[in-house]
């Protein structure tokens, strides 16, 4: 007993247990199962099969409630079809708006790292709504012949639809709240689009000087970017729609009525108010795990382009003195313990250690999803845990980035203008008014003795100092612009 | 001179060689190149840097072949615009034509895996453009001043734009081809679908006996898995569809006309015939890789469905004894020197071995991209080359898994049914009947003494054998089925 | 002030505030921190800017245990330099000797995922330290003029010295018990052997029937290749015994004294009971993490050899009718809640996806080696991270897997004989005797007609029964033999 | 026999053909053979299954030798065990060393990526030496009665224990070849850091302004990071020297003489002039591919420090005017056609690019070796190649960086100075006399008036000029230093 309670522990699973235990059994046996626990025999199993991650399923609340809403359209369904009495039926989708309010998440304890393609996590969930449902019926937990985790709360279902079906619904949940912050994150880069219109600067190919462009034009290719993610998770997300309720074991529906897959997926689409869609092929739905390569493969390409404007940051803010320093992050704490005044950009910096940990998650994913086999995919659970960790890991980082970071960016607009005055790459802009020719002169005096290519051309008598400033607007090297042939 | 041959030479370029050269220069002096090639300078000191994979442009003609439209497209809007003479754009569409044709494939020398962000690529296309021109032209080869690579064939571009466009066609084209051999294979899938379409057998979940479906409901959820790879290719290869010519250096269309790139966007679609559109934004244009990173992640998802598909087909036709041997591979070639008569199966394991080559070259994409820098990705090169080299590694991958042994594939049709009527699996259809209870007990009780769960039932009276031999029959089991609730 | 404790709570700190607080300042200014912590102003400036995955120092006591060694070690040896005063040594040796002993471990609040290359790990060690210090001099928490994080916690070390070193010895402890946990799986592998020494089996290569071996050498060489990985983790975790105190901020030493690098090293040695060495190189050990690199691919390599084990217990245990089975998992949970009596691997299962995440760790680690940049590699963060949580992973997986899974495992010895008496593989036996032709003619019919090797050789007459028997003999098939040439 | 030609000219095999052939048969029936090729009816199967890379044995010219070696020493030791004729035994070994001249390589024409887990390309050698047996015999080729490809020349083996046994001497050869290229590449770092050794220049850490070092400091750090690498190679090729000749199919000798094993291995070694030693256990060394992935991954760690150096030289030399610009890189080509002077490092580019495809092989050769099941891993192919691959990318790409670009670079050492004098992290050496509150406060005034250090040090009266010279010389900066405390 003294082991339950310490393995209890040892999952952080905080309820104020009493000590006091009830028998239930299953197939293997019987077991003790603490008076307080909603939770019962099959997911205290899988508590001491499964001791490996620490991370439990109360860690990502999304997916519990999700598990609610398919146990209550399930519910609902099995009672219009006449295989659950309306009493359980009320009282088990009673239960399941508790679980939803995450009232109870405490007793989800099953490890997100697990054996069994999720069967202990879809156990966990139907011990929790029967024993619910059964305090809601003034019965007691245990009392199973009323409400029972497989006969009633899992009827028509197997682990192998239930599980995917949950858990894509957490994801299209989770995708959601990943894209309200991406968007509040580019709106702070279009911002500083706005911002740093008019501050000219120097652009960079291959780290060489290269042509001029405006901060602005900078941030809004950030902003611009960016945005093309939102798209690339909503149309990759679009994927978990397509469900597999009704299939059963193996997607052939054995054992459930011919009309439960369509109603279920009905009532489900209208519980969680999305389009959702019984997949045509129900036994390659099954085995498949596609739409989670896909939607992580997404996940990876917005980390990717985290990681690159990271760098980027870094780079334009580098120096102060002997770097970059077109920019200035806003200091965060103090950059080191050595050297007095020392700040250094680690916002950017935790936000490309999570990009490569994304990166990471979807090689996971990658492999568990090539080692399904035959007519289920087992390895599910470790596919679900990495792109919740990632999406977690991608939400706190962009919230970081746009709050401790972009917001507060400031720019060096007399140094911004300075590298461009002092810069060969200006010469490009002549081209079309001195020459392919003489601009490459200038360009290689310039490099050679230090001096400038303004002072150069006008030495040169190449131009007039008033066409050379003219040439040298701004808004005249930013963008294309009509001349004339010479 | 000898060590420039030798190199030629080391880098596989047939050429009937007379030994004489011509002079040519550039910003770093002078270069002898052979009088035969249409190369010029600056591809021969691509072929002096990069003598890296000793895989060349000419070994993906559809690479050569889009960089011949875009120089094509670009020479019409220049003229158009006034830029570029009517005579010298006539010789430069011809020499783009020839180009098309192929039948210059042997004078693209360039080493696929180059620095530079793809400037040796783009120069030498322009280099073999120009000559080509000159000679359609009456003139000889390295008479620039009539055809510049630079000043006639590159006008108004960048490599920063042209080479990224250039490859972006490649890779849709080289789509194309891939769509149809996978089309192919699907047809096959489903044939085979249709053929095993009467024949029981047992399902798997977790390498466990599961219950009863066709050997034809698993070849069609084969077809269907791979039909929906269809999609995600079509989908995320249009995203190459927007492109940034007119970008030049950096997106900020420096130094061209302000009305080029929507014109030459539209020559080169309707030249290609493909609905390209010029990007929003060229600055984030110019500098993002990420569509390349999708479309990677979609090559990935095949691979690993092809994979899981092989691995699949071999543990189905493992055996002969001591396997599954539900199914029989078509023999390609005696399996052991030391084993008479061992026939292994060959083809899915190749397959196998393309699909981890194809994740690798996904991983080298995502790194890649990640290391794109400011305005530019240079790392552009090896996106490149490892996503046609997965485009043409699954190419021949299927048409190999298709021809060689998905069309031959037999069924041991009475060892199926065998293994089915021997299962325990078997009681889980008759769960409605004889309720959960005495399933389990008869499970049980066939695990232990090795009877059967026919027998059992029939022993203890649960059922009538007519009773029984409906529920049993295999359209009652492989799918859904009315039954009143006991 | 609440949202400091709303902070502190959303990051799981588990310490009972009074809700006072004292002020603490730093570089950015003041800040108020709770009376009860033993951290200050910079591990909350830590707090605030990285919320981010949630996991921090605590749950690797380890690391805590690493930097309270490391702090211990750098006082005594400034001390003995003359640049600490005895009182102030003593009390940081003290307080470290507390850190140590796990007490404070609540107060190591920081998230494992961070930018600033360890700095906020290194400074919320440096004041929990202090603080410590200050506790059992009879001061304050705060009053730092007496023991001050930076001044005397940190003295002549940088975070690039400290941190890296800190971490190295929390992975060559955590490697330790790693080895433990993984040799003792081998004992049961091991002893599996034995057990099984005399059960005959068919051998099977690319899943296909070939030549028959004991089940005991199946185990043993599972023993034998696990074993193999004490050594590669042993050879690869010496690499960690090079570190770089004295190194200071970017490896020259600046700052610091020249007896100060060896005299540090020595000490540390001492304390760890460790062979640490000074790099001979301070500037390469300050910005390499390859040792990092080679020690992850160590635990991707266990990783991907626990993963074919595990496969492979799958496989031979797949039925139990209509598979291999020739060896039964213990059971550990019902299988299914729609297929009585079915039973799954579910131990091995979980540690597939152990290996899978192993492996994507791996790859993070590998991307963030990448990313250094000049004189420090500010990526250590999430290599630490992720080796840690491989650590733990392998750790627990391994545990689980010989508990719960190898050590109950059974075979069914008479159906694997039965599998090698009715094979065709038998065949490659008689090879020698009865020629490779005959060999292939009776393969070749007992393939066709079903029927036994044995009976055919019999039936056709090509050797007597005492013949046949005596070749077929278990201990003659499974190991080289002697045999006259015909 | 046009498909025949067809295909044999798609793989690229450069044989003068007539067009005239002989029939061979097999297992699978018969099929017409070029008179001219070496290779026979097991290739042909081959060539016909496995169109797939295009990429040949030939280009790997050290596996061919490696073959050859391996099947000289099997005919040796098999005449020594009596089991083959002296005469047979002089021929083949006559015809290995043959083929091992090179002089017959364009007969191996086996695609590198295969199914069969090697057999292919082990009959591919079986049949060339066969018929150059036969040929140096006087007989004809395909006349096998006098030597055979599977009774002669592979007589004691399986490709189970020669293939592998082959590819891992390749490997151990070529990774001499790559220590080579490595060694040169580290001498050219090592001496440039002598050069280099006075030119004081700015350290930097987290892209900002740390503390003053050499840039001879950081090329030796080069050269001391890469020579750590030699170590690695060398160490973790070593595990090739367990072989497993004489394991047969699946390790466990069947019809193998007893003195078989020990003797091939002596023989072996003494042809290879390498410690070769048998495998402890043969049934694990069988199916283990650990050494693999052991030593891909320091191939990676070569890599990832490859990678590292590049960026640190493409941002050293950034510029030439708004970047670092510390260094210059050779000018290798023109880099741009748009922007006249622009010169792009084009060589640590391709570098970087050659690591993120080494990396991605790295991954491959992780999930195939994962792929193993039970007695054999039949994904070896890939294996070998993505490793061949790798070595053959890296040594091309070392010595490319080492001859075109480090051996070339030159500092800007004026400039260097200039950086260190101009910036605040020179104050982090102030430290020590004039404390860091005071170190503080310069540098924030620094940082804020765009002073410098010197200057305003001075202006404060904080040291006199003399002390302040003393102190600033880059003697006294970049190494550990005696002090007194104030």
């Amino acid at each position: 007993m003294e082991s339950l309670f310490a393995k209890l522990s040892s999952q952080n699973v905080n309820i104020p247990f009493s000590g006091k235990t009830r028998t239930e059994h299953d197939l293997l046996g019987d077991k003790e199962v603490p008076v307080e626990a909603f939770f019962g025999v099959q997911t205290l199993r899988a508590l001491e099969n499964f001791n490996i991650s620490g991370v439990t399923l109360k860690f990502f609340p999304m997916l519990i409630e999700s598990f609610a809403m398919v146990k209550e359209a399930t519910a609902e369904a099995n009672c219009e079809l006449g295989l659950l009495e309306p009493n359980v039926k009320d009282a088990i989708v009673e239960a399941c708006k508790v679980v939803k309010s995450g009232s109870l998440n405490e007793h989800f304890i099953v490890d997100m790292v697990q054996g069994g393609a999720g069967t202990s996590t879809n156990m966990n969930a139907n011990e929790v709504i029967a024993n619910m449902a059964l305090v809601s019926m003034g019965k007691k937990k245990g009392e199973y012949s009323f409400v029972h985790p497989n006969n009633h709360v899992n009827l028509s279902q197997s682990t192998n639809d239930a599980y995917p079906t949950a858990v894509k619904l957490a994801v299209i949940f989770s995708n959601q709240q990943l894209i309200d912050v991406l968007k509040s994150l580019i709106e702070v880069f279009r911002t500083k689009g706005v911002e740093f219109k008019d501050i000219i600067k120097m652009g960079r190919t291959q780290l060489q000087d290269a042509v001029p462009m405006t901060l602005g034009q900078a941030f809004e290719a950030y902003a611009v970017t960016l945005s093309e993610e939102i798209e690339r998770l909503e149309q990759n997300v679009k994927l978990f729609h397509e469900i597999n309720m009704g299939a059963t074991a193996i997607g052939t529906g054995i054992n459930s009525d011919p009309d439960y897959a369509p109603l279920v997926t009905k009532i489900l689409a209208r519980i969680t108010d999305l389009p959702l869609v019984q997949a045509a092929n129900l036994v390659e739905a099954t085995q498949d795990t596609g739409a989670f390569v896909m939607y992580s493969s997404a996940l990876k390409r917005l980390a990717v382009k985290l990681s690159k404007i990271c760098n980027d940051l870094r780079l334009l803010s580098s120096g102060p003195r002997t770097g970059i320093g077109e920019i200035n992050l806003p200091p965060k704490q103090p950059g080191s313990s050595i050297m007095p005044g020392k700040v250094n950009p680690v916002i950017p910096e935790v936000v490309n250690q999570i990009a490569f940990k994304v990166i990471g998650n979807d090689l996971t994913v990658t492999m568990a999803a090539e080692a399904g086999q035959l007519e289920l995919n087992v390895m599910e659970p470790i596919i679900v845990y990495s792109i919740h960790e990632s999406i977690e890991l991608l939400r706190n980082g962009m919230r970081t980035l746009k709050d401790e970071c972009v917001i507060g960016i400031t720019a060096n607009e007399e140094h911004c203008r300075n590298l461009v005055l002092n810069s060969i790459g200006l010469v490009t802009a002549l081209n079309p008014y001195i020459g392919y020719e003489n601009s490459t002169i200038v360009a290689k005096e310039a490099l050679e003795t230090g001096k400038s290519v303004y002072n150069l051309v006008l030495e040169k008598g190449l131009l007039s100092q008033d066409e050379l400033d003219n040439i040298l607007k701004p808004e005249n090297m930013i963008q294309p612009r009509k001349f004339t042939k010479k």
